[in-house]
């Protein structure tokens, strides 16, 4: 039985592992490094802060305080893990105020290094007016900055789905957007149908999307502000430049101490959250999970994930057996007026999984078609020929496409055929859904591709 | 192989039906009777109507004409079978237009005769302003009466789902409505909690909810108008009377050609739709069906189970071999704001069916709580404490209940239990779904409760 849990890192899984220890074990002493200020709060929220939908104040689920009031997690801020020694069973920690270096020993460890954003590798990045969205810090910069220095243009780099909260969150502002994207269609990942509307959804709200473009360089001027991003199609004026390139695993510290990672960087656990060390368990964004689709390794960091993999990795560091067994994908953004969503795997990692794949295509009334209100709902199955197993699925329209996606993860996850699904008893209730729900239309036209 | 399908019945399982079996076998000839004038109309949509959400010609599904020229089905409207001669194999038929009897030959017969309103029994209640809402007439006549007559105040009789829709209909006609009712709870079959809700909702809106009462007559004036509505609490002034007392099958040309019914009086089937007799198969709303969640027989009038049986009895009539395994019962209403749904079996019935009932109600933001529009979803659990099994739900709420209903009865059709449920990987999104979905909270807590 574990004495001292340490934990590295205090945003979402950290805190989920430390208050799962000693809520399982209240004997344990759970001790939670993090090298920001901040810990415990709304990540994903942040580009709703920026547009002013959220307040701060609202944004902060825990202070280090109430963490240990309330969660009797020991927590230390400003405190940065250099080194794991897995043959002492001890961490070496910087205190980032005074400088001083001590070493804390573990009977049982928990990293959560989480993710760091991607970089371009371009002179300028660090200037003052391009910012990240990737911390609480970083959305109180924008903020200020919008309203400090009122930028009328904004570059956005990168297409997923932080550039499309942040687009609409900056058009919200008034400012104009242009959007720099390495592909032909935002969203890589999605069906191609999916993407295609999510570029007319961002151009029908005024954002210039620009397709196939590599960002080479930034013009500084002497305030050391970006005046202009330079591509290899052109130069584009800007006040503010958002990058939102993605992130990747923060596995520095891990992958010194002889830690395994994954293709993507992605720390390896098994489903007990363990890693290759003994004592050592590793969740959140620092590491890959299991996608149960296709039983292949992903990098996926959600906060669902992170959370349900801190659960586990708390538990069991506290003496218990908990599992987490892997995940779907199951997410969705809000791109101005319509939901898209994403469960499963796409049609792309299906063929590359090996099965042979069968898409389709259907739009069906989200409501009784003649009740007002009713708009159409687009739902694009993936689906195996050999089992007639639903792989994967995008969902999108105006209303009710996210709850739909969740009704077809159930599906995915539980591997059902298509057949099954048809046969379905869902709702049907004029101002809600029709007669048949556009998951049984989309179930009985994917039968025909089979 | 049938050579000559008769249909008895155009509104919904009975054109489903025809339609199907021309389709699989374009070789027989189908002959479709109804009593009325109209076919295959929009039924659950007339509380619509009537409030001047959608036009008359957008109820119609299909005319006579239509449903020849493009499902080749032949209709005969005012003709009412009077008779079924299963050993001659034919039907009787009265032209209602002419006054003549005819007799038919079918090698294959389908009873599709649906239900028939229930009644009061008591004086009055055929007065020219109280009317019942189950057909495309009865909608005209309230719409017409509306606005010819300018009725002030209306009485509602019967508090389940037409009484809901015609509530919010008629105090969107600026109506003072009262509702009658011989429980204590509006939508019998709903769980307390619901039932309060839905109360509240009701009274919210400017309804007069008067509970436990039984309507003894009604005073009717020289011009064959109720004035008055007699109850055992007292009178009701009345400008016009709603009644909506639910329906029973209309089984009585079935019955007197020895096709059994169950308790409820519908029509007996087995899982190919076809009845007790050789050759003649039943579908809609004059059936029972199974429900496949405590196995028994159930009487569910719904357009959902109507269609899938006549589907199933259309195909079968025409010599295929499809199968209706059952519902679950999946339904839901608008009540003025709320949305409110029930899926499964409710306590009562679970309890009946002799399981071992844990109910948990929980509620939960729609949205991340901190996200403007976010409202709480109150989601009822019935699980059963031996198997873990999800039997049945209710989930109501502002937003977003209906279609995380339709996820709940993924789980409960398949049997799943809530500690799979749990593990269910759902979306997380701010401005559709918290970190935690509503569903998850409520699984989390049914299982603290087995």
């Amino acid at each position: 039985m574990a004495r001292r849990i340490v934990v590295i890192g205090g945003l979402a899984a950290g805190p989920s592992a430390a208050s799962k220890a000693v809520r399982v074990n209240p004997d344990v002493e759970v001790l939670l490094f993090e090298q920001g200020e901040n810990v415990s709060y709304a990540i994903c929220e942040i580009p709703y802060f920026i547009a002013g939908e959220v307040k701060k104040e609202e944004l902060i689920a825990y202070t280090p305080r109430t963490l240990k009031e309330k969660k009797g997690v020991n927590v230390r801020v400003w405190h940065h893990v250099e080194a794991i020694n897995p043959t002492r069973r001890s961490v070496v920690v910087r205190d980032l105020k005074t400088g001083a270096k001590l070493e804390e020993h573990y009977d049982r460890l928990i990293i959560a290094t989480g993710s760091c954003s991607r970089m371009l590798g371009v002179k300028g990045e660090n200037a003052r007016n391009v910012f990240h969205v990737k911390t609480l810090v970083h959305g109180l910069q924008i903020r200020d900055f919008i309203e400090s220095a009122k930028p009328k243009k904004a570059v956005i780099i990168g297409g997923g789905y932080i550039g499309m909260e942040m687009a609409e969150a900056l058009r919200g502002e008034e400012l104009e957007v242009t959007m720099l994207h390495r592909h032909s269609l935002p969203m890589e990942g999605l069906e191609r149908g999916t993407r295609e509307r999510v570029r007319e959804e961002l151009e029908k709200h005024g954002v210039e999307f620009v397709a196939n473009v590599h960002t080479e360089g930034f013009v500084v001027d002497k305030d050391q502000k970006v005046t202009h991003v330079v591509t290899t199609n052109g130069s584009y004026e800007a006040d503010l430049v958002i990058l939102s390139l993605g992130v990747t695993p923060n596995n520095e510290v891990a992958r010194r101490a002889g830690i395994r990672v994954g293709a993507s960087g992605g720390i390896l656990t098994d489903q007990r959250q363990l890693t290759n060390i003994d004592n050592i368990y590793a969740a959140g964004d620092c590491c890959e999970v299991k996608n149960i689709v296709n039983n292949r390794q992903m990098y996926l960091p959600l906060a669902t994930i992170g959370s349900r993999g801190g659960w586990v990795a708390g538990e069991n560091a506290a003496g218990g057996k908990a599992i987490f067994a892997g995940a779907i994908r199951a997410i969705a953004v809000k791109v101005f007026g319509i939901e898209v969503a994403q469960v499963g795997i796409s049609s792309e990692e299906a063929r590359n999984s090996g099965f042979d794949v069968a898409a389709e295509t259907i739009s069906a009334w989200s409501r009784v078609a003649i009740m007002p209100g009713s708009t159409k709902v687009t739902i694009i199955t993936i689906a195996d020929k050999k089992t007639r197993r639903l792989l994967g699925a995008n969902v999108y329209g105006e209303e009710g496409a996210v709850l739909r996606a969740n009704t077809l993860a159930v599906g995915i996850q539980h591997r059902m055929t298509i057949d099954v699904m048809q046969q379905w008893d869902l709702v049907y209730s004029p101002p809600f859904a029709p007669l048949w729900d556009p998951i049984l239309v989309a179930a009985n036209a994917t039968r025909k591709r089979l």
